[in-house]
């Protein structure tokens, strides 16, 4: 018993749109054939939800036709669940392709194409995607020696740069749940707890969410610095206790159905010392002065130089980016690899565009991280969640 | 202040027995310069461990030489503090490498590789990884036209499929990990309960652990499939609540410093019809013929030929594979890609192989999973991990 329905997080209007737009883009850009395998792009074009991304799969975009799933043949049953698409554009490969040795799930992907006649046509591929390996380009590379390959990384990405308000509800909700995180984190954070055991905390809270808001996997585990170790943005607890008189760093995102928002905070446990609170200040100072560049037609290039060159008036620098955009996500990442609040990033900001403006701060031997996940109006910006901007003093 | 002392998850003389073993297959495959991006090769190499695999990084390995770290350069602190490797053999590439539509980290590092006279050499690439994308393979094969490129895709996780005392001791704690899990799932499953509030509670049971046995991440989260959902392998939670008399399967892992103890149960509330019961039996029994074949000098595929022709006995039949290799692990998967417990895999079984034992069957409209994670002894073989091995029954 196959559902009649399947359970879709748009309408199939909204998905409509989002395959029109899709075609375009691959005329634009001279592909017949497009091969979408991030799985936020599968799920964009066809409501595609499962962690199934570990074996490859992918969604195939004919120019002007249904898309088709293709994946491994349990899956399928997936596919029926959660996608728009009729059984008979759900394609699965047999089990013996699945981390084989001898052959490879893309030797077979190509026989469909060359089934399908789709061989001879030039075909989009997703170049800088996890789930686009070397192996899978060079068996494509292999069997359809008729098409020409070309590189359309980005393509799908860049059309999710801009969000509808049924996906600004969603990270509406994500914020929702994420104040909930920092809200159960404030009460429970003491000295001589467990890094695990403010995880399990922060997991409980993500994921229950707040009332409807239920709370899906983030695509990034919790990340923490404490003390020393907040020198390093992406390392993941311990079993350590929480110690007194240090600084920690909590980057996290709630999430609903795959939608985020992130959010870092830094904690102290005690009286904050002066390089801490002289920190604070010019962060919130700069992220003042980025906000109040985030606005319709000014660049991403502009946030970024405002809160450069305010941090510096403090004597402080930052050298990596300090934003990108965020929405739909799956492991390991949940930025969307298009746009950047970096210097050279000349990305017009649009309404409907949703980033995480993100300025940590990493020293030697500590860290600081208090960032803002927004949305571009018609006439500014908003934050999507409303989490005090400062330093969490535990007494 | 950089911690003089690194953290790391084992002896400096284990991690040296690695780096010989990774030299004499390199030896034996032909290969000067290996470079490692399987987050969980870079691990078990040199310890690191954080969750920077988003961003292109790698271990190389220069046959004879300690291995360098290469990443993203705000990630060489967590290379510092998470690797035995000198600051020396940490190389950080610049933020403008970072998710550039205009250069690709992979291009620095084909100058690193030329800077350290290795780009006449043979290069080994793991070629089909989530981490080493197409496009980080044409960076590589347009900048080092001197190199031989080669396939090594599988050949660092061929090293890691016996494991030693030392990473037994960590998947047995995963195992505790594990069953607390299942004790709690029992303690508060109920109808009318979330999917949601069911797998919060599953991540509180995961990650605070059992007493020192902390809780890691999973690569995977935790898969529920309730009633006709079932038929699907990789979905993950709603908001849905479970209902009476429908069977529940959740496939979930404790994790332990990076390894893991997965395992499947299915649940039902209520009393189990004929259908669930008869395949239990026929489960049962097939879990046990096969682990009587789980002994060193068998094969992978006796222990699955034993599972398949006794559930074909009940007129039941599998189409996929019934396990696989399981320790040290990265998302998307728990699994090590290398052997796997099906028709035609020949790899003998030897004391020290890990293995989940993973029959799930899932049918049009409804699934059933109960599997044991297992290790090879000198004699036979032990399951890690103490579940009844029946379906769980909540009246």
């Amino acid at each position: 018993m196959i559902p009649a329905q399947p359970k879709l997080a748009f309408s199939r209007s909204e998905y409509r749109g989002r395959l029109e737009a899709t075609w375009a883009s691959m005329e634009r850009n001279e592909i017949d054939l497009l091969l979408v395998t991030d799985p936020a792009n599968m799920a964009w074009l066809t409501g595609y939800d499962g962690w199934s991304f570990y074996v490859h799969q992918c969604i195939l975009v004919p120019l002007g036709e249904d898309p088709l799933w293709y994946g491994r043949m349990q899956d399928v049953q997936g596919a029926y669940r959660r996608t728009y698409l009729p059984h008979d554009r759900v394609v699965g490969y047999e089990d013996h392709y699945v981390q084989s040795t001898q052959r490879h799930p893309m030797d077979f992907l190509a026989e469909v194409i060359q089934q399908r006649g789709f061989s001879h046509q030039r075909i989009g591929l997703e170049l800088d995607n996890y789930y686009f390996s070397a192996a899978a380009y060079l068996s494509l590379q292999k069997h359809l020696r008729r098409s020409a390959l070309k590189d359309a990384t980005y393509l799908v990405n860049w059309l999710r740069v801009v969000k509808s308000p049924a996906e600004i509800d969603y990270m509406c909700s994500a914020a929702r749940i994420v104040e909930g995180v920092f809200e159960r984190v404030r009460s429970v954070m003491r000295p001589g707890l467990r890094q695990c055991d403010l995880v399990a905390e922060i997991y409980d809270a993500e994921i229950r969410g707040k009332g409807d808001d239920w709370g899906d996997y983030a695509a990034i585990v919790p990340l923490i610095g404490a003390g020393p170790d907040a020198a390093a943005p992406h390392l993941t607890w311990t079993d350590e206790p929480l110690r007194a008189n240090e600084g920690i760093f909590l980057e996290l995102a709630g999430a609903h159905r795959r939608y985020h928002c992130p959010m870092s905070r830094t904690f102290y446990i005690g009286k904050p010392d002066a390089k801490f609170r002289e920190t604070e200040k010019a962060v919130r100072e700069g992220l003042e002065q980025g906000l109040d560049k985030a606005k319709p037609g000014n660049t991403c290039e502009d946030i970024a130089v405002a809160f450069y060159t305010t941090i510096e008036r403090y004597g402080l620098k930052k050298d990596s980016r300090t934003g990108y955009s965020i929405g739909l996500a799956y492991p390991p990442d949940w930025g969307e690899h298009t746009l950047s609040l970096r210097r050279n990033d000349r990305t017009e900001l649009r309404p409907g565009m949703t980033i995480h403006f993100m300025p940590g701060l990493h020293f030697g031997d500590w860290g600081f991280q208090i960032t803002e996940s927004i949305a571009i109006t018609n006439t500014g910006h908003e934050c999507l969640a409303r989490v005090p901007r400062e330093i969490m003093v535990i007494d």
